[in-house]
């Protein structure tokens, strides 16, 4: 279920794609309950003048040209803790497997309902008991 | 007021882009209560590698390199009945005017409120009556 | 906080793309209380048929190619009022800055929740007061 939109630069490899992508994923799977193979994800590469942070940071942190936007569309319920738990596993995996500094893992999520996916077939996969 | 974020394979053809357009749009005013006109889409290309779906398929549906995203922002309010008509009216409309797999039309909605659209000219169009 | 996607035309310079930016941003800042140096954009730039509005216009509004698609996504809250100020400033001062026809400035909102933030680090910053 979760869409996640990934947005790198334009020079960022097709390994560090995939890094990225795994990790995502493997913080939604084991930080925030997501379901095996629930892996959809779409990537953009941007021009240097595309992705915009502050020069100066915010809130004490700072960022470079290698910033990654990931958003996030999956189903309302999740509480507080496991979405800091996600954030967490997220930047610190990105970091690991990538090198990627932790301050340039920018994460926003946005909340929707059971009803709100199709995951292909026309059909309405997480239908809501009646 | 809905916007349809369209995302697809780099090689997609103007005329392919141009049919799911117009079966999303079309599925919106006869399936979805949409009003004649509001045809507001956003379409994006994609490398390879920046169209990610599970290998072994979620729920039984498998994927191929020819998968469709489609996210819609549109006003809450519609049933799950409507839902579930929009889903097969896209998939079924995409599999006949292009021959993409309908397992390979994967849709996301999210909804918001009336407030939450410029149509153009900065003004609030859809302004809730006091 | 806010993220702001914004779509333009291929064909659209690195000035024009800046204004847009600071346009967005500063609106932001003076007409829906963002907090200064919280500038995040991720643009898009799109081939000619990636870019899709009615040719008969919608509402009275009518588009050219030059049509800038903004979609923001940012904390629930503000009142329609707030949001009102917002479109305005937003088309009025794109006009002002690059010479796009206000009818050619399409603004979403899509609102979130305090604790949907990561701004780098893993953490999260607007994390709710227990």
């Amino acid at each position: 279920m979760p869409l996640a939109r990934i947005d790198v630069a334009a020079e960022t490899s097709l390994e560090t794609v995939a890094a990225i992508g795994d990790v995502v994923y493997d913080a939604m799977v084991n930080a925030a309950g997501v379901p095996e193979h629930d892996r959809f994800q779409v990537i953009n590469r941007h021009a240097k003048d595309e992705l915009v942070y502050p020069a100066d940071g915010y809130l004490g942190v700072t960022y470079t040209p290698k910033i990654v936007f990931i958003q996030i569309t999956w189903n309302a319920g999740r509480t507080i803790e496991v979405k800091k738990a996600f954030y967490k596993a997220v930047a610190d995996g990105i970091n690991a497997k990538t090198g990627i500094r932790k301050e340039d893992v920018w994460i926003s999520l946005i909340d929707v309902k059971r009803e709100d996916w199709s995951f292909g077939n026309g059909e309405m996969q997480y239908a809501p008991v009646e």
